[in-house]
C-alpha cells in the first residue's frame, strides 16, 4: 500500500481534509511552530548545501580600495580597525566570507595606531607583503613581515602600530560569523594606544616558545590556544622546501606528489594554533596538482606567490599573487601550479573535528 | 590631539571628503566588501546579544495541535516524521528554538511507524508521558517510556514504531540549527519500516553498556557518542533522590542547596552523551531555588513534574508539567520550586566548552 | 674484515691485552661501573624474560592457613591487616605475586576491625564468598559480598569491620611491588577503628555514581581513579550473561566465541577503575576456550565459579573454585571451560599502555 | 582495652600460642606466603625509602676509564655498544643508576661504528663535548655535537658511526631498569653497520619537525614519542638566555629567581619527548640558588658548564663540568651557582605523573 493509496482510503485528499489542514497549519503558524514534514529537505539536506558560493577576489582590486579608505577614514576608538571584510555573494545580508569565517584586508597608514581591545573571537593576521607594523598581543610587541602568521587568541588584548613611513596591508582572519551566529561574542576596549611601543625583532612569545620542541618548564601545561603567537616566514619556507627535497630523496613528508603542506600548531599541545580555526601553508612544485577533494569544512585561501589555477566545482580560475578564494563546504576543489605556487589557507575544520562532524572526500 | 581635531585638520569633515567617502562606500558595496568600522558593534558586541528571546510554550497548547495533525497528516517517506518544532519568536524566518538547538514535539498515532533514516545531526527523545513506542537505533529496538532519555547519535539509522493502541508524544531535541547554519548536514533514507520489529524490555545497548562502571572488553575504546542509548527514569530518579538524601546527611552531591542534578554521559568516556548537546535532569526540593545565573550556552528546559516558577531576565512565569522553555545565551535565569520540581534540559554547552568559548556567571 | 681478524691484527687477544683488560675491569668494578657489552643480554633480552614463574595456588590450601592465623594473630595498629600474600616462587626474597602486583588473602574474624590507614598504593578487594564486612573508604561504608569488587584508590583512607558472627576472607590486590620498587610509597595511619560504623546496603559512592551513564553535575570532571568504589555481582553477572545471549542472537559483545568479558571502569573517564591496575571479569560458556595469547602485562586470576583448565606455557592445570593463578609477562596462556567458567582477573596492563610498552600476541 | 591486654586475656602470649604460631609461620613459608603484619613497614613505608643513595661521579674519573676500554675492547655485534653504566652504590647487584634509570658513558673511537639494533627501551644521548659522530635513527643520520640532545624512541632502529679522527664520548640515558624489572624488554638486531652513511648537517627529522610550531600536515596526529629526535644546543642556549633576559625585563619565564629551565618536548603533543623519561636543561644565573625540594621521581643530572654546588640531603658537593649526580626519590636537593651554572637532567617523572603517583615538596 503506497502513501497515495493510504491517503485516498483515509480521505486524506478530500476537500474537507484540505480545509481542516489549512486551519491546522494556520494554528501552527500562529503558535510559531513549524512542521518538519514540510521543511525536512531544506533543514536536513541529503548533503551539505551551502548558501555561500565559491568566490575569488583579486588582490589588485582589494588593495586600492583599502588604500582609498585610508585617505578618507581614520582608525579610532569605536570603529577600532580599518578592516574591510570580503562578503560571500551567497550570504547576502551578512558580511561573512563563509558561514563561520571572516576574511578582511586590514590597512594601516604610515605612523598610524589601531587601539587596543579584546574579544572572544580568535584572530590572526597573515602578511602578504610589507613590514613596519608591530601588533601588541597582551603587551608583547610582535613584528609583522611578509610571510609571517601572527595570532591573536581569543580574549587577548591587542592593538597595532605602524612605525614606518609606508602603509601596510594584510589579511585578517577571524571566526566572527561562528561567534556571532552562536551568540558567543564578548568585547572589551583596552588603551587607545598600544601599551608597549617597543619594536623588538623577536617577541617575548617567540623567545619563550620559538625554539623547536623546547617548553619553558615554568609555563608548561597545555593551553587551549597557542602561547607562540608568531610563525615566521623563514621557518615556513624552510619546512616546505624540506618536504619537497625529502620527496626527491624518496622520503616521506609531502601530502601528495609535489604538494608540501605545514599546519601552524600550538607547541604546548600539538593541536591547531587557534581553537576555532585551522591555519596552514601549502606549496605546489612547478607543474604539480592536488587531487580533487571536498570537505564539510569551509576555507579561505590566499595566493602568497607564484602562478597557477584553481578549480572550484566546474569552474576554473587563473591565480595571481594576493588573490583570495572563499571555498564553502562540499565544494569540489583542486589546485594546479604553473611555476611553484605558494598559498596560505585557513578553515573551520577544528570546530567540526571536535564535534565529530568533519567529512572529507577525494575524487 | 583628539580624533575630532585630526579630522578637522585633515579635512575629514569637508564636503569634498564626504563626496569621496560616499563614492568609496559605493565601490565597496559593489565589491561585496563591508567596513568593520561601521559594523563592529553589531558583529562584535560588548556582550552576547542573541536575536533569540526567552520563551515559554505550554504543553497544554502543544499537545492538542500535535494530536490534530495526526488526524490530518500521515507519517511517511520524505516528510519522515510528525515532528513540530518550537520556533523562537526572535529567530524569525527559521524554525529554530535557539541558534543551535531544535526542540519539537513528535507524535505517533496508534500502530504507526516512522520510517528509518540517518543524518549527521545528533538527536534524542525525552519522554514526558506515555509508552508503547520503540525507537530502533541501528537495528536495536529501544523502548520509550515516561522519564526516559533515548539517544540517536549522529549517523545512526533510526525509525520508530508505535505497537500500542494509544498515541504517544514526546520531546525531540536536535542540533539542526547548528548543523544547518554551518553546512554540516548529510542525510540518508533507510528502510520504509523499522528493520527490527521486536519489542524487548531492554535494548542490546543497555544489556551491553547499562551496568554501572562495566565496559564490554570487546567494545572498549572511547567513542565520540555514547554506546548507551537509553537512560531509564528509574535510574535518573534514584540518582536525584540520592543527592538530596546525601545532602540531608551532610554529604556532597547536590549542585547547590536543595538542587540535585545529573548529566547524561557517555560511559565510554565520561563526557557528554552526545557530541554537540549536553543533556541533564534537575530536581529542586520543595521550596528550593537556584542561584541566578547566565551562560553563553543556550538551552531548552521541559518541566517533567511538579510546580514552581522560572525567572527569565526580568520576567517570571509559573511552570506546569510539560512546559517547554527556550533560554538564549546570556539570559539571566533562575528556578524556584513550589513542591518538588523536576526538569529535563538540554543545551549547546559542549560545543563552546570544546572551543574554549563557554562563559558562565552567577549573580 | 671480521671482528676476529681485527682482534688478531690489533693484538686484542694477546696475553698483554688480557692482562690490561683484567686490570681495567677491576677499575671499573671499583668505580661501580658496569660494561654493557658484558651485560646487554641480561639487561636487554631479545624478549621479555621474567624471573617470575607461572604459578597456581589452591584456595583449599590458602583458606585454612588464613583461618589458623586468625586464631593466633590479632589485627591491630602497625601490622594493620591480616593479609597473607602469595609470593611468586621465581621472585625469591620478595613477597610479590608478579613484579608489579601483590595478591593476598585477607581474613577478618567475627566482629573484628581492621584499623584505618591510607597509602599511595592502589588496592581492591574481590570477594569469592561470604559477607558481613563493610570496608569504609574515606568515611563511606561499603558492603562486601560474594562477587563484588570494592576499590580503594590510592591515598583514600580505609578500614574494615566485620559486623557478623562469621569470619570473612577475600582476595586483596595491590600494586605494592610496583610502588615499592620505584620508591613511590607513602603511608599514613588513620583512626584505630573505622570512622563510620553504619552498615548501609548501598554506599554513598554507589548512590552518587552507580546509575549507568548518570554523572552528578556537581562532581563532574575526570578523576584519575574511579569515584565509584563498589561494583556489584548482580551487575557483573547480568553484563556477562547479556554478552553470551547477544552472541546467540548473532550480535556483537563477546570477546571471542563463548567468551564474555567486562572491564571495571571509572565512570568519570571510561578508563580503568584504578590508575595502575586493570580489573576484569571473564566468563567462558560451557565447552568454550580462549585463544592462546601472551602479553607483556603480568596478571593474576581467581576462579570465581565453575570448572575448567588453564594452560600456562606447556603445562596444564585443572581449576577449582577460588584457585589463584599468577601469570608473568609473555607466558603463553589459555583457558578452557568444562561447565560455565567464571574468573576474576587483574593486571598491570594500564601501566604499560600509558607508557606505550604493552605488547600482546595471539597464536 | 589495649592490644596487650587483649593478647593477655586471650592467651596470645602463652607458650602454647608461641608454639602454634611458629608452626603456622613455618607452614606459611612452605607455601611461599608472607604475612603483611610482619612486612608492612618495609613494603609500605611511611615515606619513600629508596635503597638507592645520592651519588656523584666525576667526569674526570669516567672519561679516562672509558678511553682505556676503547683501547682494549672493540664494539661489535652482541655487546653492541661501548657503554659503561654508573651503578648506584645502594643498588648492589644491579647496574642501575636509580631504580628506573640507567646512565652510562658511551665512547666511540675514531672511525668506529656501533651496529644497528632496536629495543623497547627508550634512549637518548646528551653530548657534553666533542663531535664527529652521527647516530642513525630509523635510517635518518643525526649529527651529535656539544650540547645536543638526541633521542632514540622505543623500538626505533639505531646505530652510531664516528666519521672523525677523534674519539667521542657522551652521556647515554635509558629506562633499562624500569623495563627490566617489569619484564617489558624486547630487542632485535639490525644491520652490522649503519644503513645510511651520509653525514648531513640536519637530519630529516629536524627538516620536517624542527621549525617551531610547524607540523607537516601529512604526518600530523599525536605520536607517543617525539618525531623530532634532535634538540640543538643553539636553541637550548637561546631559550635559557631568553628566560633570564625576560626576568630582567620583569616578564615571566623563569622557574624561580635566576633559574631558567626548558623541557625537551614532543612537538606533536607538547608532552615529554620520551614516554618514560623527562629530559630538561637548567641554567642558574651566577649566584642564584634553587629552593630545596624533594620529589618522588628519581633523576640524574650532568653539569654541562660552569661551577657551583649541589646539596643532597645533608651533604654538599662542589660541581665540575661533566659531573654526574644520581638523585633517588625523596632526596632533599638544591643547587647553587658560583658563576653561571648549566645542567642537563633526566628523570622518571612522566611515569609517575601518568600513574597519579608523583609527589613534590618544597621546603
Amino acid at each position: 500500500m503506497t502513501d497515495t493509496e493510504t491517503r485516498a482510503e483515509t480521505g486524506f485528499d478530500s476537500a474537507e481534509h484540505q480545509a481542516r489542514l489549512k486551519e491546522l497549519y494556520r494554528d501552527f503558524e500562529a503558535a510559531g511552530m513549524t512542521l518538519l514534514w514540510l521543511t525536512r529537505e531544506g533543514l536536513m539536506p541529503f548533503r551539505s548545501q551551502p548558501r555561500a558560493v565559491p568566490h575569488l577576489w583579486r588582490w589588485a582590486d582589494l588593495l586600492p580600495l583599502a588604500a582609498r579608505s585610508a585617505e578618507l577614514v581614520p582608525v579610532g576608538r569605536g570603529g577600532e580597525r580599518r578592516a574591510i571584510s570580503l562578503g560571500n555573494p551567497g550570504l547576502t545580508g551578512d558580511p561573512y566570507t563563509t558561514p563561520t569565517l571572516w576574511a578582511a584586508i586590514q590597512y594601516l597608514a604610515p605612523r598610524e595606531d589601531a587601539p587596543e581591545h579584546r574579544h572572544t573571537q580568535s584572530a590572526f593576521r597573515f602578511v602578504l607583503e610589507g613590514e613596519g607594523v608591530w601588533t601588541v598581543v597582551d603587551g608583547d610587541p610582535v613584528a609583522m613581515r611578509r610571510g609571517d602568521l601572527l595570532l591573536t587568541p581569543g580574549w587577548a588584548f591587542h592593538g597595532h602600530q605602524n612605525v614606518s613611513d609606508a602603509p601596510m596591508a594584510w589579511l585578517d582572519g577571524l571566526d566572527i560569523p561562528l561567534v556571532a551566529e552562536t551568540d558567543q561574542g564578548f568585547f572589551e576596549f583596552g588603551p587607545d594606544q598600544v601599551r608597549n611601543r617597543k619594536t623588538p625583532d623577536r617577541s617575548a612569545s617567540e623567545r619563550l616558545w620559538g625554539q623547536p620542541g623546547l617548553t619553558p618548564v615554568a609555563l608548561a601545561g597545555t593551553r587551549p590556544a597557542s602561547p607562540l603567537v608568531a610563525y615566521r616566514w623563514a621557518h615556513t619556507d624552510a619546512a616546505l622546501a624540506a618536504q619537497l627535497e625529502l620527496e626527491a630523496e624518496g622520503l616521506p613528508g609531502v601530502l601528495e606528489p609535489g604538494h608540501a603542506a605545514v599546519r601552524y600548531t600550538n607547541p604546548a599541545s600539538g593541536g591547531d594554533a587557534l581553537t576555532t580555526m585551522r591555519t596552514e601553508f601549502h606549496r605546489l612544485a612547478a607543474g604539480a596538482a592536488t587531487r580533487r577533494s571536498r570537505t564539510s569544512a569551509s576555507s579561505v585561501w590566499q595566493v602568497f606567490d607564484g602562478t597557477g589555477s584553481v578549480r572550484l566545482n566546474d569552474s576554473g580560475h587563473q591565480l595571481e599573487r594576493g588573490d583570495v578564494i572563499a571555498i564553502p563546504a562540499w565544494t569540489e576543489f583542486s589546485l594546479t601550479a604553473d611555476g611553484q605556487l605558494d598559498l596560505f589557507t585557513f578553515s573551520d575544520a577544528p570546530v567540526f573535528e571536535k564535534l565529530n562532524l568533519l567529512r572529507t572526500e577525494f575524487s
